[in-house]
């Protein structure tokens, strides 16, 4: 068995080290030498490229372009917007410099001659300095709606990170719409919200809860916050992406006026929207167990390992040219194959390996299946062995793909319906928020209760979710006041 | 005829403020509000996405697999590698404080509480953070090579910038691989410049002279850089592409030591590679014209364009419904197209403006055309019209975008065959240089002569060419010694 499965901490044992300990076992990234940041490694690269890839598909079939702007913004420009400011300033890298020069005891230290007149900050976000362009772009109604993405790294100072979840530099998209009216900038927040949704649940099998953000929790310059929230399985919300509807809040910090079609000058409405490499986490911690990743095949880098089982080279002539040829056969239908037949590595270690790296299916064939006309397939998500005929394999992994890509998703989606409590009880919800789940509650609409709530329990109101009746939503459980909304409250990432 | 066409500078008249122009009114970037920085419009970004995506699939051809490492790099790590040092610590972006704070006259100012211990660089390349962390995948010969890529942003900071050609902050690819031993390195170094070379021809339609830098103008910290330089239509030279052997430089900077097949301990050879968004600008230069861009077929974002002249809104229905299948059945065919209804702006603005875009083919019909059952084909780089029959026209224009692919290749291959001279003669040279052109030259293999050629006439050695015999390399011109090698000496951007 892998040394590195061996030492995989369980899930009940230690949650979160579970997590940590997998991330790097499994090779997808690591912590970098500087505070903070990460390593992306080849294997999480290659999940990440494929989010990426579909992601951007769907954006473009919405009229989407990509685009992109610089890396650095002019101080000045944070404080244009005055909740963006409150909300970035606190974590910003700074750029104070442009040069360095040798030192006199060896190294190099920063030329204090080389300093900026004004400092420059590393993006946090893109809002101020795509807004200040967007100045230059839009006049007329005629040039909206304008409608950039750009696919980039971004900082924020964090001072407590874990990989994938809470890193100071991550990777991430960033939409930035422009329109005429508010009804369209409203639309298309929700739309992008949509699009989100979509390929969270059919390529990544979570599923999700969809809402709206209260006050405290939107983004800061949005009037409003749609979220996607996800389960991990210890019963925490895991924020997977967000779309904000930001009035006129940015046309009017930067002055972006437009003629309209009635002549008369307004101020361009605008969206945001993001997804980053969190979405790395969410996607490791709602399906893998304590042997390893279970990767969704819609994403899966290999999605079908072969394994031949031989003794010889003789043998392994053989297995080699039927096995290379069905794999040639499963990657003529798209489907991504590792045939390994390297003899580095005893075939028990070979499929701890696999297993640790979330490999959908596994073939293995011996010269005695070769003999009888069968084959093994092993399924991750189940573990489940099956011996069956090699004539129509093909057709067989093809399914199975399918049905553990479903799988996994029912699977999720029965864990998170069973830990969704309607509670209206705020002693009894004090006490079971510690196992985690996601609270229905009435809420009465102010900061104070959801302050209450956060101080009490470290709880916070996800959303306000969609699709549940608020004709009647009772009483508060803090406040004993009448509740303005069922909101969704739940620990989070 | 669009005003954004008539204004644009002749090639003739100014060279450099034709190319300056020509990026911005055909929408492919524009300045960015921060000093040096670009903003690559939709238009530009397009044309990037399709170089990043064949060249990731030809890099992918070759093992070579994707990661992302940070792209803040501790300032000590700059000084481990001496060579390294000198070249890129003169121009590096410093962050010194992690944190804004409100300002007491309004605004935000940098919190001098926050300031760092070590301070951070915005990566100029990265082979320092990635050999510091190669160090810890590294131990075996049994793990090696490693061949690793990113694409990403990295930071030099430039006194004098030039939209896509020079820019403080740029997009590029940067590839880094270890080796277990130094043919091996040396071999990658070389496959890769041939990976660019091949892809710059048959997809850029660029032609180019390969080669080996001389010592002055390798890599800082390499053994030996190859590059691939394109010739502009002034004649001036552009590196486009460069790949470094790096030997075990950075392996004993960093550490990076591994027991080989014999047990030995030894250092890990490296190489990196790179192209960057400054292929865009050889695009541009390379092909285009005084009516506006001439892009390849391959790259083009558009590469047909169909546009109906019609009266009323009857005629354009019978026009629509013939040439939106006919954009259909293209677009079947893999080729990208865009039917140009609009009613907003006469044919003619429209085919100027697709003209100044550099979309290869424009389709034009009228309803006499399709009573006749003709349709009108423009060429963009011939801008050679003729008229031929729509049945059929698929194949036609399927044929016509290979055939302007080559044609602008052919073009391309006669100027620079026809402005590369062999010139022994240092008064010729100095005078003819003015002119711009490719001189083969005689060089005695010193730094001196090197460093008077640049002084005398800013014109620099570009490499050693691969392909020309130096069995007799002749007499230097400069110094009257015997020549070592014949090289290849242009001006360049």
């Amino acid at each position: 068995m892998a040394t590195e499965l061996k030492d995989l901490t369980k899930r009940s044992e230690n949650y979160s080290q579970w997590y940590n300990e997998l991330v790097v076992k499994a090779d997808l990234a690591e912590q970098a030498d500087v505070r903070g940041c990460m390593v992306i490694k080849p294997y999480g690269y290659a999940i990440w490229e494929k989010i990426q890839h579909i992601l951007d598909g769907k954006f473009k079939e919405t009229g989407v372009q990509n685009v992109y702007f610089p890396m650095l913004i002019p101080k000045s420009f944070l404080s244009k917007e005055a909740e963006h400011v409150e909300g970035f300033a606190k974590e910003c890298a700074v750029v104070t410099h442009y040069r360095l020069k040798a030192s006199e005891e060896g190294g190099v230290v920063v030329d204090p001659a080389a300093k900026l007149e004004e400092e420059l900050i590393i993006r946090p976000t893109s809002e101020t300095t795509i807004w200040n362009t967007y100045r230059k772009w839009i006049h007329s109604w005629r040039d909206l709606p304008v409608l950039c993405n750009q696919w980039c790294n971004v900082m924020r100072w964090e001072m407590r990170t874990r990989l994938f979840l809470r890193t100071s530099e991550f990777l991430w998209q960033e939409g930035h719409t422009a329109h005429a009216t508010r009804e369209e900038a409203e639309e298309r927040a929700k739309q992008m919200l949509k699009v989100y949704a979509d390929f969270v649940e059919q390529y990544m099998a979570i599923p999700l809860i969809q809402g709206v953000k209260t006050a405290t929790e939107r983004f800061a310059g949005a009037l409003d916050t749609y979220t996607i929230e996800a389960m991990m399985q210890d019963g925490k919300a895991l924020q997977s992406g967000t779309s904000h509807f930001l009035g006129q809040n940015f046309g009017k910090a930067f002055n972006v006026q437009f003629v309209d079609k009635n002549n008369q000058l307004d101020y361009a409405w605008a969206t945001s929207w993001g997804v980053s490499t969190r979405l790395m986490g969410a996607l490791i911690m709602t399906h893998s167990d304590d042997n390893g990743l279970v990767l969704p095949p819609h994403l899966a880098p290999i999605q079908v390992v072969i394994v031949p089982i031989y003794k010889g080279s003789e043998g392994l002539a053989h297995l080699d040219s039927k096995l290379n040829a069905l794999a040639a056969r499963l990657r003529e239908r798209g489907i991504s194959v590792k045939y390994d037949n390297a003899d580095n590595r005893r075939p028990g270690f070979k499929f701890a390996d696999y297993e640790l790296k979330g490999v959908p299916v596994r073939l293995v064939m011996g010269e005695r299946d070769m003999a009888k006309g069968t084959i093994e397939v092993m399924r991750r998500d189940t573990l489940e062995k099956e011996v069956v005929p090699f004539e129509g394999i093909e057709d067989y992994v093809e399914k199975l793909l399918e049905e553990i890509q479903q799988h996994i998703f029912v699977k999720a989606k029965t864990f998170l319906d069973s830990h969704i409590y309607p509670c209206d009880n705020y002693a009894e919800f004090k006490e079971r928020i510690k196992d985690g789940g996601f609270f229905l509650c009435p809420w009465d609409g102010t900061a104070e209760t959801e302050a209450q709530i956060k101080a009490d329990t470290q709880a916070t109101i996800r959303c306000v979710p969609f699709g549940v009746d608020q004709s009647n939503p009772g009483t508060d459980m803090v406040s004993g006041k009448p509740a303005k909304f069922k909101v969704l409250v739940a620990r989070s990432y």
